[in-house]
């Protein structure tokens, strides 16, 4: 169903960008513009942050039009509003107009900002860095004797993060009086009110405290924010912090307002495109508001150009993990008084809605404090509890890395449960992309790894790491929806270290280990290409990653020659490599081929993504035929 | 040179611990006598760590003598005080006093706590994370409705960390008043001051701003002790910070006194056993202060006991491979004006003082904040510098394994030299052995991981690091001396992906795989054992842990049966399990046998670690006539 939307081209926003006007009235009327382009870019790319872009283009609009010198940088620690960045950008010339309407495609412009694009100066999108590689940045132009002020945007839930905090006082220390660090302050993070998911206290009397120059002032308000800065430029030997008290969704009254109440505790427009109505009625007050912009900076009201954007259309019954691990979360809650969850912001992704809301008083909320998260639910297991600890993987399993092997060494049980595993989506960029995970998780000592392939299996594996294993376990979980055209065989039961086979073919064809949502159904719509071929690919889901049952490897590879391994995450690592060396310590005659990830994976669209690694189906039967060939 | 120590004997404490005396004289002279008995116990043990025991022995003993009740629990998240902590309740006859003998031994005291001992309530030793898991705990009552007090003790080097501040505010949030932190507040941290490592600015400010109720008191009066905490039990609603301004290596005169300018910058008393000597001069400076707290109290002078130490001979001409690293990244800081070096508080054990005193503008002292100083790096890479970062293998690849994953998305080149690496020293315990860093390093995306045999080798892989890898690369280093028995081949150059064969054996005798000082010393003995039973098996270093050359593996390996490899790190992710996968994908025909660890390393003397993990030359050629038989 596609509909009309609309943006303003390159050459009317240079009449913004050029008018005869004072500059706080253009980079208003300039911000005001860049919400529609913003919005544009996110209906066009079908995801997206539209809540914190659009909290944060004053802020972006001053320092890029006015504020900046050349050698001046800024870039954005939260980095998911990457749109708002690339829009203001896009605005200026200095990223190729075109680019406008590749947000989150293969070669077009990330989810999250890479300094494979124009202008950006780093690498964000995982939380809490921007401190510290600022200041590296800036010693090193202290080294080269080049000046340059740093601008560094941070998110008030990113505030959370331990890291900020390792970062305030060294800066300080080194009297980095070259960076400003402004904070985004909307008030309400992934999924609700700050205040609500984990309190910051008295923000200007904590900065303080670390040794910074802080001011607070009215973020979209470009007076406000112009004289704040302005302050700034006079301060030396220390560095500067400025409090911009903002609203999420600025500029459209329905994503302004938050009822907490009515929308049951979480904001509807953190991430992810809106409908055509929505849409519509968004870029309504957008238009209005530009209207207002340019009458008071005395600049004529830019024309906008029409374009077509249609939606993806969403699957026919797909198979939702993370709802499957809900559903189970909360049976088993209900059954096992022991079990306490934690969840790092992100309630609604992980699934946690129905616990927290039946059993509140063994939900913690920790906010976006992984470390402190994992060593508080090693506390609870070392006092008779089972925590079940939550985040996306690319986050859980990386920041607390130190947290959960000091767990382990307690041997204490505890379910860790990653979301948003492996490339896809392929929107958010490489780093939302948990391709590392499997690696990190199976070499914890006492440490299970699983990831299902459909939902019937999620549960299963949340039953089995809850009832049955003795030990910790970690639970791989792909979030997207997903296709399922397999059915596991009838009576089918998670065993460990054994999988099962979803395409039984012959012992001169390939053997292909899949595991997972996205790799099963690929592995088989390959081996159904391939049977009509001739080629009769034997098709095994293993959802074990960590280790195989040895007796159950060497009969299910028999006589074959060659096997191939898939993996949905970096060959280091991998299930693959887990089960080539073990054939290799079994003396297995046959030969792997290990399919997966080589390097970091790609941003964009998740069939452009799957194709990028060679993990669709067309790859994987290439593959195979190259191996029978 | 064995020489005469002396401990004072459970009964004879025992006259301390009830002695009809006040409460806090009483508390004073066991502090008193506890140091004596701590510093026999890191004598005997050969190692340990004086000054922060010492520092804190106060607190220690008045908290388990009066202020704890049966439900309230304590522990030390610095955890390398453990030897005060032990000394403690093997005096209160918690522990058993036959323990006394056997700290840092396979089956006794472990270097930093372990709830596989008595009374350990959790597992620390891996910094900042204690009032997270304390939370957890207390959480736990809550929720069973039981009461109990937590009292933590933290290090004030420790507030470096990021998980520390990450910590507090959902510790105020949540009203745990349960909770009271004290903080060893000694000033001196690894290497040096505090102040001159990473000031930590205002404390009581920064703690009040987070939410905490705040009191500092003198920690080495027992007097302001138990007055502060008095206050404290009084206070509601939030939880309790108590900064104990302490001395390290209080008690002895000359381990007080701290001349940074006369010592080179470096606190010499914080790990580490002293001369027969100097504890002689420390025995008759805590007998006197011993004395004179039992006449406050009214005590007799407990009697002592007599035991005889016999230290660790010396190896002789040792192979010190952090050494030769640091001399050779001062030389080659004088050819590239690029280089800068980061540092997490352990300056001298990464070798890094040479550099730094030469090129103090191109170092950065981080203190300990592995998070802070990752991201730092990336932007000092970003801006057209080489960074190398360093600290323990075992906080360098798992505190901010976030962080390095996001510098090598940006496709920089950094340098991460980890020392301390592999089970070696046993005496700390795991939370310093680095045995899961090859798996973290060798799945991030670019990195090549490399561990040289010795000091020739190191030096040429630093040098291959900083010249030749246009990408970054994990150096790991083995830090103990080493003896080394074998050479390297006459005009030996390291080449990524290929080894050396260090003893030629024959095409019937396995192959064994080897790196590192540690393993490859080991196993050219076991070569020569084997080798005198008529076995000839060849032994390879192959320094590379990340991938290896497909062609040289292919001849090496030729035609032999069997191949060992041997991992000092877990199996999972090791060199081992890389190049069996990779011999699987080949199609090599021998069968791997690996040889490494499988859960968490042990903690004792090397020599016992390193056999009860099977990796010493008995246990090497055990498993080559195994594999033979």
């Amino acid at each position: 169903m596609a509909y009309t939307a609309k943006y303003i081209s390159r050459e009317a926003l240079a009449d913004i960008v050029f008018a005869d006007a004072p500059a706080q009235r253009r980079a208003a009327a300039f911000a005001e513009a860049s919400r529609i382009n913003c919005l544009y870019m996110i209906q066009n790319a079908g995801s997206g942050h539209i809540g914190t872009s659009f909290s944060s283009l004053e802020i972006m609009s001053w320092l890029h039009m006015e504020e900046m010198d050349e050698n001046d940088f800024f870039f954005s620690s939260k980095g998911h509003d990457a749109p708002a960045l690339y829009t203001v950008l896009l605005g200026l010339g200095r990223l190729p107009f075109e680019k406008l309407h590749q947000l989150r495609r293969l070669g077009g412009l990330p989810g999250h900002p890479d300094v494979g694009t124009e202008c950006m100066v780093t690498n964000t999108g995982s939380l809490g860095m921007g401190i510290a590689k600022a200041r590296g940045m800036i010693k090193a132009r202290r080294l080269d004797g080049r000046p340059g002020r740093a601008f560094v945007l941070l998110g008030d839930g990113e505030l959370e993060e331990g890291q900020i905090w390792e970062s305030l006082q060294p800066t300080a220390n080194g009297e980095y009086s070259e960076l400003t660090v402004i904070v985004d302050h909307n008030k309400i993070q992934s999924d609700t009110w700050v205040s609500d998911t984990s309190d910051l206290g008295d923000l200007e009397t904590k900065f303080r405290a670390f040794g910074w120059e802080v001011v607070r002032c009215d973020g979209n308000d470009v007076d406000a924010l112009s004289g704040a800065l302005a302050y700034l430029r006079g301060v030396e030997a220390r560095p500067k912090m400025l409090i911009a008290d903002t609203i999420k969704g600025r500029g459209v009254s329905f994503m302004e307002r938050f009822d907490a109440e009515a929308t049951g505790g979480l904001y509807a427009y953190h991430s992810g495109a809106v409908s055509p109505e929505v849409y519509a009625k968004a870029l309504a007050e957008l238009t209005a508001n530009l209207t207002t912009a340019c009458a008071e900076a005395g600049i004529p009201m830019p024309a906008f150009t029409e374009a077509e954007i249609t939606p993806a259309t969403p699957l026919e019954n797909p198979q939702k993990l993370v709802a499957a691990y809900g559903r189970k979360l909360l049976e088993l809650g209900g059954e096992r008084e022991d079990m306490v969850v934690l969840d790092a912001d992100l309630v609604l992704d992980c699934g946690l809605l129905g616990f927290r809301d039946a059993f509140p008083d063994r939900f913690v909320e920790c906010g976006i404090a992984e470390q402190d998260m994992v060593s508080m639910a090693g506390g609870l297991a070392l006092s008779g509890k089972l925590p079940l600890v939550h985040s996306f993987g690319c986050f859980l399993t990386t920041r607390p890395g130190e947290q959960i092997f000091n767990n382990a060494t307690e041997k204490t049980k505890i379910i860790y449960a990653g979301s948003l595993v492996g490339i896809l989506p392929g929107g958010p960029g490489h780093s939302h992309q948990s391709v590392r995970d499997i690696a990190l998780m199976s070499c914890v000592p006492g440490m299970t790894c699983v990831e299902p392939c459909c939902e019937a299996e999620t549960e299963m594996a949340l039953e089995w790491a809850v009832q049955a294993n003795p030990g910790s376990t970690y639970i791989r979980l792909v979030s997207i929806p997903c296709p399922k055209s397999f059915e596991l065989p009838a009576g089918y039961r998670l065993t460990p270290g054994k999988g099962a086979v979803l395409r039984e073919g012959k012992a001169d064809a390939p053997l292909v280990f899949a595991y997972g949502p996205v790799l099963t159904e690929q592995a088989c719509r390959a081996a159904d290409q391939l049977a009509a071929q001739g080629i009769d690919a034997t098709v095994v889901n293993l959802p074990w990653l960590s280790g195989v049952d040895e007796q159950w490897l060497r009969e299910i590879v028999g006589t074959r020659d060659n096997v191939l391994t898939l993996d949905n995450h970096l060959l280091k690592g991998g299930q693959g490599e887990m089960l080539a060396a073990t054939a290799a310590r079994l003396g297995l005659g046959a030969r792997f081929h290990c399919l997966g990830l080589t390097g970091k994976p790609a941003c964009g669209r998740n069939d452009e993504v799957l194709a990028h690694h060679g993990l669709d189906a067309n790859g994987i039967a290439g593959r195979v035929r190259a191996i029978v060939a």
